[in-house]
């Protein structure tokens, strides 16, 4: 993983010395019953010190979970996990609670460091009932819960922790939707800290300072409108308080938001003078120092791109669904941009729909978005975006086999997106392809473009693409060859020519190179071509084999007799798996790939 | 097409003398405009018997169109449409619309009926934005419109128009979110018929019951908690009224609502009173006649097995998004199943995150949803289900190549749900593996189920199936033969079977026929043992073939000497083409694949 190659380059361990005389003592929920306010108090800050600690090591969210941090000890004060049930939304939340319940080994010693996750896990603890990692969920899956609950005749809490933005989530709201006609105890303490990832959006969050202004007495509230019962804590970082108030509302028989306003950050002067920054941080932050120059990226190409595209007067509007740090919608550029520039919070379906919508209208819409969350709008991407043919261009960031969370693999926007109809899907190799595709789409107003911004370091060819890529799906022989042909899809040219030199070496193989830079057609005329010098076709995608690029290709060849070896990742949820051992697994290495060669061969 | 068979099936014309001395002067927007009140009363009253009249004759939705008829007129008389843009939701409510803008043709005239959809279509009118079916996506829409209106300087109106139950879609509260946020001209009109395509459901609802009352003075208002400006109208089936308040609205440079309430089905007495019933008619409903004794079909096979199942004690939840009636999940069934019946509205992420909550939890969900409606929750079967490997049960209803407007397909599915990890898809074939099926996904723990529900009549072996389905992807050799394997899923078993005896006939093969059950596995073994004595191995499946069964077969016998012809449908959007079409379209008939089989054999 990335935060490992980076924890062992490290020269110097800045551990600090943690001072957890209260921290050591927990070992379940149970010990935090026997605490006084006083006592709980400092073990709040020994949590928060654990949690800086470990995240300056290896990397994670910080504001978040600082500003938790209380209110998670009050609950576990006041209820009894896990015969009452927490499940928390945006788990990234869930530090606090995971130290609380057994896990806080995990930690405080570095070694444990990667066994515990960053997210809610109930292969981890009893204490937690989902994996999950996209927001907006908590509500939806309490809902769940209490219902069976209630179905079976038990009794117990049922309590969703919603907030840090995943309100505006369409999920969240259907979830509340349907919770409000629960007759049946259960409670959503939406933890309001002022922020989603960057600022909050939305006329939702208008309702929120309201009811903060007004401390919870405002007649105008979302909540009670819709059917809860209401509670406001001012001061959601006072485990005194919040005690108090959870108190009030445990076991209470009807469905109750306890709305509390915290600190992001808190206790971390940085992190809440700066929530966006220290959202999450990279190892090291505690030291960070001047990083020099800053290094192109395909994020700076395309932000260049972007304003340069603006400042000539396009009616540009470039979008991200609550992650503009994540794909280099720097402040910078979200304040040249001005009024061309749309964050929508999170609510990637909406994204995508407004896209199609400015993209109808004669906006030029550009909407960023990784490849974990873009699956979030399938059905806006078919029917609003795809089934209009609505010119907009989405990016999809950081799509690829992935050593991420199991909640965050960026392997599986291949299928989703290439199997819709009328999307133009592309796969740039390098900066110069990228550049023309992106510069194509922009101008273009015939198709819903999606561009896979290449994951990796920035390749230039130095030398200008003058493809006209509205001749759909031509691919591009880049090196000549026969017998073998493998088609390089986006990031894995790179393999290919790789693959190219391992063949030459082992066998006498002069292999085809093939970009294919179109991953949503089939160019027909060079697959046929291919037939007359060449036996056998691979495909190497970076991404799951399923649905995929591959498996289209071997279709194409069914009837022939050409031999087809597709390669790609596995259809499964990995978990923090190094890169390394996937692409060993998916027999993804220049190595096992000619060997394959050779046996298919019979060489 | 469905309607076309039944209406060329009927004997006598139903069709009524349609009155329409203002309608047939009515040749677009400007025409209303010089009408009088009274006038466009009478307009009204000749719209809705149009209405009634075309459904009669060829189906469609009938309640959600009589009550919109003089917002309608309203609009187009106040508003100058097609530089004010009118974007509709859930566009079924947009027969008036089109009446009024030049196509009234398409519903007085049997012969153009089937030229004008049922849905809002550029392709049909300047007047018409979108394409849009689903629903929950006009605010997310319009928003989109008026942001490239904004940011290219010019000035009209833009309305969106949603209601009929879609406010409870997650889509439609992010774009309330984010449409809160624009500084100009934004109205959406909530057009609240006090239903959706059910009963309304949840909590929204109350505060929409709340402002009725109140006649919109309540303090206490989503709307305007939100943001936006906000009018209420009481008889929003008033055109006067109506007018009054758009006039008032008209360049306004804020977002506003406007909250009307309507009746549902108003000016037919029984789609006033049966509101459900009426949403949608098939054609001949003014003279229905007692269709005698119910004959058995999968949704009762379904229902009748969740009534069993919760009789003896299961906790099991059956749940819909709002379509109970296309399922089969009647009145009586809801009543006979209580507390163990959910209809969460039209919210499908919800759905399915709340039957994996409830699943988690030790309940047993049986989602039932339409294939054209299940990509509404990508994310959710993948994170909140999948991931979670929550036993859950959903049932696909309708998915197979479609003959449905563009907006309703439910060829999708496949690639859908069969390339996310974790999730079982299975392929019955008749009803005794049906039920197999759905009573080992209800007994298990270990994987989300889907089930794509048999598109056909009842076909039955009379022998119960007792096939373990917890050992996964093993297919099934109906018939052994040689040389060319074919693998019929699901629906398609049948067209293998046809497929088998015209080889039979034209050639001397005798094909293997196998039934995979299975969607989403390979039966490694069997295919392997396949290669013994077969040359060809033929799949067919009913929806589209990019990223669905057959490429995955095409792909494990890539590096093999096997051929391999996938038959499905193409990657497109069809619209209310006839199946006989598509499935010529797609050589998907006995004839031609035998044709297909003799070229690639070169018999």
């Amino acid at each position: 993983m990335k935060w490992e190659k980076q924890y062992r380059e490290r020269t110097t361990n800045p551990m600090q010395t943690l001072n957890i005389n209260i921290l050591e003592k927990i070992n379940s929920p149970q010990d935090v019953k026997k605490l006084s306010v006083s006592e709980m108090e400092n073990l709040a800050t020994e949590i928060r010190n654990t949690i800086i600690n470990k995240v300056n090591l290896i990397g994670g969210h910080l504001g978040p979970d600082l500003g938790i941090v209380e209110a998670t000890i009050a609950m576990h004060y006041v209820f009894n996990s896990p015969q009452d049930k927490f499940i928390f939304d945006v788990s990234h939340q869930c530090y606090p609670h995971k130290m609380l319940t057994g896990r806080k080994q995990g930690f405080i010693d570095p070694i444990g460091h990667p066994e515990i996750s960053g997210y809610s896990n109930p292969a981890e603890s009893e204490h937690d009932h989902f994996v999950i990692g996209h927001t907006s969920t908590s509500v939806t899956l309490a809902t769940g819960v209490a219902k069976a609950r209630d179905i079976k005749g038990e009794k117990y809490n049922v309590i969703a922790l919603i907030g840090d933005g995943s309100l505006s989530g369409g999920e969240a709201f259907e979830g509340f939707n349907n919770a409000a006609t629960l007759n049946s105890n259960f409670i959503i303490i939406v933890n309001d800290n002022e922020m989603s990832i960057a600022e909050n959006q939305g006329g939702l969050y208008k309702n929120l300072s309201l009811l903060r202004e007004t401390n919870g007495t405002a007649e105008n509230n979302v909540f009670t409108a819709m059917g809860f019962d209401y509670y406001y804590l001012e001061d959601g970082n006072n485990v005194e308080k919040m005690i108090e108030v959870l108190k009030e509302i445990k076991d209470i028989d009807h469905p109750t938001v306890l709305h509390i306003h915290t600190l992001k950050g808190k206790g971390y002067k940085p992190a809440e003078e700066d929530k966006e920054t220290y959202h999450w941080q990279l190892p090291g932050f505690l030291d960070k120092k001047d990083t020099g120059t800053p290094i192109e990226t395909y994020d700076s190409i395309t932000t260049d791109y972007i304003v340069k595209k603006k400042n000539e007067g396009e009616p540009i509007i470039a979008i991200t669904a609550a992650t503009p740090g994540a794909i280099g919608f720097s402040k910078e550029f979200r304040k040249e941009l001005g009024e061309h520039y749309t964050d929508v919070g999170i609510a990637e379906q909406h994204a995508v729909g407004y896209a199609s919508g400015i993209a109808q209208n004669g906006g030029k819409a550009i909407l960023g978005v990784l490849s974990s969350f873009i699956q979030r709008s399938y059905d806006q991407l078919s029917q609003d975006l795809a089934l209009n043919n609505s010119p907009a261009t989405i990016l999809v960031y950081w799509g690829g086999i992935s050593n991420a969370d199991m909640t965050h693999l960026q392997t599986f926007d291949i299928p989703l997106i290439s199997n819709i109809p009328n999307i133009v899907y592309l796969a740039p190799t390098n900066k110069e392809e990228y550049l023309a595709m992106l510069d194509w789409s922009v101008k273009q107003n015939e198709h819903p473009v999606a561009i896979r911004v290449p994951a990796s370091s920035v390749i230039s060819t130095g030398i200008e693409d003058k493809t006209d890529y509205s001749i759909l799906n031509k691919y591009k022989i880049e090196e000549q060859g026969q017998k073998v042909a493998i088609l390089g899809l986006g990031n894995f040219l790179t393999l290919a020519k790789e693959v190219k030199r391992e063949l030459a070496e082992k066998t006498n193989i002069n292999a085809t190179i093939i970009n294919p830079r179109f991953i949503t057609g089939i160019d027909t005329e060079m697959l046929d071509n291919l037939k007359q010098d060449h036996d056998l076709v691979i495909t190497l995608e970076d991404g799951v084999l399923d649905g995929g690029f591959g498996e289209k290709i071997a279709r194409y060849y069914g009837n022939s007799t050409m031999k087809v070896l597709n390669y790609g990742g596995k259809k499964e949820f990995t978990d923090r798996t190094p890169l390394s051992e996937l692409y060993r697994r998916y027999r993804l290495t220049k190595e096992q790939i000619a060997e394959d060669v050779i046996k298919t061969l019979s060489l």
